[in-house]
């Protein structure tokens, strides 16, 4: 029920906005009493909350996971994750929307919660590119922060154009992003 | 007072965002009537479009001036445009991040009106790829219409984490994007 909660709220939210849905509306789509929802969740701030730490929360494990595989380089790691994040606008698109279009709705605590993970999931990826720097796959003297709020901007951004069935497959995007982002856009020097 | 009418109610819309803010707010605000307000807009939301509409335009002319000097690279013009985007974010993010949290309140007409400029200024890009590959300024087989949903993403997302005051400035924020850009991170081959 908890997920049925979420699923059809983060569709109401997304249609109707925060603001505008209330928990009535959320209810009455299910078809359960306001008693249900307060079982589940205090109010629907802390619901939006708890909508933006499911997603987090999942990429985070599955960062994890890619960043623990010892037999793969950064760049290939580095790939790996930009295919988590495109791959994630087919499933958690519309969470991701909803939670960046409201999240001025939540107080300090409820925004620090999210924050704590979405930090960690930034600074896992600068360390990449430290340590990417220091075994000398990626050049030196980059500002490895910058160079990661860059990335995280092109790369999550793409939920706001980027349509999974149309022209250009997941796999495409990745591996246009993975060029741009490695080699640039500059054409090579005749000599050097 | 229509200037100052747009001024007043980005802050009000971007504090209390705009469903919770009354046409009343916004006079009250300024110390003037009703009437005064609807001299200058139909609604709310033409009010909306209109914030919008003028941060958009000024953009487009400041571009339109980069993109017609003759005697600068395209590297350059792409670094300058990259400059006129980040410098906006000290005079207008309050009214990019408004804009982008408020924007499903708008209906079909003024979401074309608005996004018939945005397309501009993307196909302008665009365009400025396509006649660098053209001089072989940039590398070939680039995808310009990615390239630059990438860039723009990546850039104009800074208005979200950048602060204008704090420890690194405009110039080198660009500097940093453009070496990302131009180059990417991958550290250069021994041989080939």
């Amino acid at each position: 029920m908890r997920g049925r909660i979420i699923k059809e709220s983060i569709d109401l939210f997304d249609k109707k906005g925060f603001s505008k849905t209330s928990i009535q509306d959320i209810v009455d789509t299910i078809g359960v009493t306001k008693g249900t929802f307060y079982y589940y969740f205090k109010s629907k701030q802390e619901l939006l909350r708890d909508i933006h730490l499911n997603y987090i929360k999942e990429l985070l494990k599955e960062q994890e996971i890619i960043l623990r595989d010892e037999y793969i380089s950064f760049e290939e790691k580095m790939q790996k994750l930009i295919y988590l994040i495109i791959k994630n606008i087919r499933v958690h698109g519309k969470s991701a929307r909803v939670f960046n279009r409201e999240v001025r709705h939540l107080d300090e605590e409820q925004v620090k919660s999210v924050n704590v993970y979405r930090k960690e999931f930034r600074f896992n990826l600068q360390k990449l590119i430290e340590e990417g720097i220091e075994k000398g796959e990626f050049r030196e003297h980059l500002r490895s922060d910058i160079v990661i709020f860059g990335i995280l901007g092109m790369v999550n951004r793409s939920y706001n154009w980027y349509k999974p069935d149309g022209e250009v497959t997941e796999e495409e995007l990745v591996s246009i992003y993975m060029d741009l982002i490695l080699n640039g856009i500059k054409s090579e020097p005749n000599s050097k």
